[in-house]
């Protein structure tokens, strides 16, 4: 299970031997651990190439994590804030060992203005729990990653996550108001506020956002809330091919309707399903895609929306277009799109899951990219995601003990990175960069800009103890 | 007119003298001027507080940008990229001499992509003219400061612009998907690009979107555009008094309505526009403030907000509502806060104009704050603005020749500053700090966060060639 990546073992620092005795002084001695269980435990995220940590420790507020943070700085040792562990690129690995920062104790919803449409909750608040809760009061946060049940908000803050509903209502940074954070050095910073519109000085709130635990440790967010749409309706659209799936997203966007969400499945995705679910009537035959369209907004606005959309899936050659009004059958649409990972699972027991992303005009170009790889390398990569933004997660499915499949899906990952860039694109549209993409950085980014990088996180954290190793290439 | 401020005149690095053949090389002559008259010109902005500026430059490409900035690190001269010159803090006064590089020549709509709905910009493109070719084709632009027929679309990333209808729709910043940008050492950056979602390294697009002309500067933008609203109405409510107006404000949140804009105008700012308009019943007896609410969707949604939002005005005690669907009613509905500007100036010449912004449920201590101000420093502050977004509009007005009345102004503005800060609000919620601003900055940030912003700032110009003098106090 514990694989230990040979380039993610090196140790740049020594810890010092004095650290836990200060450490217990500032948490009390049960909210630090270095035993074995703890050390692995907290050393691992969902992408499962992990590094043991040296220390876990559990502040209660900002104040401990300050101070947790000096004694750190002071000894020079790694820290890495880690919030709910369900990343996919290993930002939260400690892969030079160090202290993990913990953040699950910090896990209040702190207060919802409705008056003001903000919450302001600490790091830990799971997402799924923030949305029941605002959506108990007519409330909306829109944000939906896929792990909205295990992700915590400040994990999605230092990922910039997405999600379906991106398409209509953007991703976790247009939610962000404002943060308090604690510096590498041990400062307490505020960054924005409750307010929507600021500009005084620099916005270092949206800089901290997506910036992967690098540059701060977030330990308050202020959000911003909107009204909850009261009638959303859900429509299924099959299609023989890709090509005429992303036609019907054009027209989609020519008919001027802005879905809360538009996903896309291919056939090989459907077909997994399909095996998985046991029901054959998920992928009949000659279905080589599918859209799962869901409107949102006011009843009138909403069937008028739905309307219009099965029109444009008609006109873009859908072979079948089922609409769902009632949450049961709304649900039901769903249930592929759902049972999508697990599904996966039964082609191979593990996925390089790229979420790479392209101008959705160039959808087609992206699947005819994969098909290329799938002859050349000889893999199997179902894709799926999120067709409004762009976003399609391309999965290079492997057996873990087949190192031949693995070299060759790591060869077409670099293929495909350089050719999503060559499409204009994106070589993470969500998960970020962590430690499994710093590779590939300077495919996308430019010396010049990877070395400004580099001095904006020096400006955070001159002595490089936050995350190190993420983000940028060793 | 052309006020030259004692803290703004000294001049940190001597003009060399052979940097006038080293630009002329580069940009042919005629796009070279060190003539007094564009010396002054490009010397003030809206502020109305200027210095001038040793040379001008008018290139016409990021190459020919990057070349004038290399010659300027080179002689460390100051260099202030200058767009419309509409901005209202000084953000491209040259208070210390120097280069000013006006980008007015860069000014083409380079694409207009429906598809992938993305325009793609020069700097001096004006704001106005992009909404206008994007309707033109069913598409939407929404950020609308006053200026639009006047600033352009880099200035208005450069300060983040707002306007009515960032209620619904968020400031210029959610516009903005990627930038090209060449920083103060003159290497040529593109941050973000044609894609809504990407997470690859720091988001420094948005940190470039605000920063003032302080980072970089800014030579192409790629921004999102959204579908056009097909349908649009607004409503006037009148009330005998502020606190009744934001009562009503609340109740059209609490029914959970997003108007498109929500505009406050008190009593003082109506009865200078039926004044100035010569037409009484604009500023009816006990009429203390009114709302303008624009609501805009599908025709069936606009029919049910609108209702609704007459509702919420009259449960809030409005002593009129007038609802307006067509185009010419809600034009002469709207011409109240469209003469706004020009009326406040038969009050005074000049104006003391502070765009602060609170959440919106504290805006009545706001005005308790602004009738504190009136009494204590016998100063007229008319009041008007975005009360969806809590950001008002501040206008102290002075007699430029009664220098008392000036000093008391001033005095009252840190006062207001103060206050706002103490009701969890920013000192600017629109115009930014510019050089007005900078001595207040403090008022807001702290120590901390002031030196952290100055570390980013020599992340991206270590020699502070880049508008100095700007955000930061002296």
């Amino acid at each position: 299970m514990f694989r230990l990546k040979a380039d993610a073992t090196s140790r740049s620092m020594p810890i010092a031997a004095d650290i836990l005795p200060e450490l217990q002084a500032i948490l009390g001695s049960a909210n630090v651990r270095a035993d074995d269980d703890a050390r692995v435990t907290y050393g691992m995220d969902a992408l499962k190439r992990g590094h043991p940590a040296d220390v876990v420790v559990f502040p209660k507020d900002t104040r401990e994590v300050a101070d947790v943070v000096k004694v750190c700085a002071r000894h020079r040792l790694p820290i890495v804030p880690r919030g709910g562990g369900s990343g996919y690129t290993g930002g939260s690995v400690p892969i030079r060992g160090g202290v993990v920062i913990s953040l699950e104790r910090m896990n209040r919803i702190l207060e919802i203005d409705e008056a003001n449409l903000i919450a302001i909750v600490e790091p830990n608040v799971v997402t799924g729990d923030l949305q029941d809760a605002v959506e108990q009061r007519g409330l909306f946060y829109p944000p939906d990653p896929a792990s909205l049940r295990q992700s915590v908000i400040g994990g999605n803050v230092a990922e910039c996550a997405g999600g379906p509903r991106a398409f209509k209502y953007g991703t976790t940074k247009q939610y962000v108001l404002g943060l308090e954070a604690v510096l590498p050095t041990g400062e307490i910073v505020e960054t924005g506020g409750k307010v929507v519109k600021n500009v005084v000085g620099y916005d270092l709130t949206h800089l901290l956002v997506g910036s992967e635990g690098t540059l701060a440790i977030i330990t308050k967010i202020i959000l911003r809330l909107i009204p909850k749409p009261p009638v959303q309706a859900t429509l299924r659209a099959s299609f023989a091919d890709v090509r005429a799936a992303v036609a019907a997203v054009t027209n989609v966007i020519r008919e001027r309707v802005v879905p809360a969400a538009l996903e896309l499945v291919d056939g090989d995705s459907l077909e997994a399903v399909a095996r998985y679910l046991k029901v054959r009537s998920l992928a009949p035959a000659g279905t080589g895609a599918i859209l799962l369209v869901e409107v949102d907004g006011s009843a009138a606005a909403v069937g008028e929306d739905a309307a219009r959309v099965e029109q444009a899936c008609r006109n873009a050659g859908a072979t079948e277009v089922l609409r769902a009004h009632d949450d049961e059958a709304r649900q039901e649409l769903w249930r592929v799109r759902r049972e999508l990972s697990l599904s996966l699972k039964t082609i191979t027991p593990l996925k390089f899951n790229h979420d790479v992303v392209v101008p959705k005009g160039r959808i087609p170009e992206l699947f005819a990219l994969v098909d290329r790889l799938k002859r050349e390398f000889g893999l199997r990569i179902p894709c799926f995601g999120h067709a409004g933004d762009g976003n399609i997660h391309v999965n290079i499915m492997v057996n873990p003990a087949d190192e031949a499949e693995i070299s060759r899906a790591h060869a077409a990952e670099r293929v495909l990175f350089e050719g999503i860039v060559a499409l204009d694109g994106s070589i993470s549209g969500e998960h970020g960069i962590g430690f499994a993409k710093a590779p590939f950085l300077s495919i996308e980014l430019s010396e010049e800009e990877i070395a400004l990088m580099k001095r904006v996180k020096r400006a955070f954290d001159p002595d490089g103890i936050l995350n190190p190793g993420k983000i940028f290439p060793a």
